[in-house]
């Protein structure tokens, strides 16, 4: 079992596709058959598997969730991290922080269309730390 | 490790009962104590536990998620496959396209009223296809 | 691979942070490096992972889940255990019943704010069992 720690770049809120960041700082060439555990390590952000190629689908998720979980809700009383700060907790445990996907000869085995989005809910949420853990 | 390809046959929109579709086509029977992954290779569809006796209930998610995410919701920019097509990624996301389950003496290890459902969010979405991973 | 079977004391409907009652239960000392699976054997109460410090943030979840999920929500079939029976079925599957998360040298590796969270979804429903699966 293999641990490391990944840095995503800082991202505007919204949603967004880090398939290829993730595979590029992971040695899964070394894996016939194994799982890859993902915990990005916040309480603001998420991480999803979905659509990996028409940019519209991740600009919708934006739109669908923001209004799911608006801004600013007046009665939300953890607020003084701004009014994104609680639709931003929600969000995460709606979605998840967490993945575990199958890796297959050396590569994520996932379907055709799926990719992994990276959930980012604060309007300054930084660079985000996930924690691999690689099993095989 | 162990890793092998099920096909689940093809059902209407809706949320299906399919724990013993799974356990049949799985050799969990020689697996005295470990975990199986179950993921779903589509951006339509999803996999989640809950009551597996009252088909009321079932139908109580689909009127659910249905309202939740409603076809044809006018800002979706994303709908060239149609009504069904954005609010499907969406189901799928927030119900999630995984599952990771005990196995104990041979047998998933659930609680007595746990079931696993496949959320089949298209109208016609066809075959599913589900990579397995059993690990002990 | 370890496998036991925890007992969360029951509580109050609501979110409850219960991390330590977790770590307290299991033999993480141990393990330099794995992952814990942590399996609710229930279908109408939560695990999430969340904001560990501010009490405000499990109220705001409370708040937010109920009113998307209503009591007595008239287009419910099934209703025989009572108004929060069908809800908490909902929010069962909408924030998910199990988590995997890293052991490093020992401990949870979680990030700084984050903390397990139950969701208790019914009235009364009393004492919850948990399989722990431990792999290292």
């Amino acid at each position: 079992m293999k641990q490391l720690e990944l840095r995503l770049e800082a991202r505007p809120r919204g949603f967004h596709l880090v398939t290829d960041e993730i595979v590029r700082a992971l040695p899964l060439k070394a894996v016939p058959a194994g799982l890859l555990h993902l915990q990005l390590l916040h309480t603001s952000a998420s991480l999803t598997l979905n659509e990996n190629c028409d940019p519209t689908v991740r600009g919708d998720f934006s739109t669908f969730f923001d209004r799911l979980v608006p801004d600013g809700t007046p009665y939300f009383r953890h607020d003084y991290e701004g009014d994104d700060d609680m639709p931003a907790h929600i969000k995460s445990s709606l979605l998840g922080t967490s993945l575990m996907l199958p890796v297959s000869r050396g590569r994520l085995a996932l379907g055709q269309w799926q990719g992994i989005y990276l959930g980012e809910h604060r309007d300054q949420g930084g660079s985000r730390r996930i924690l691999a853990t690689l099993t095989q």
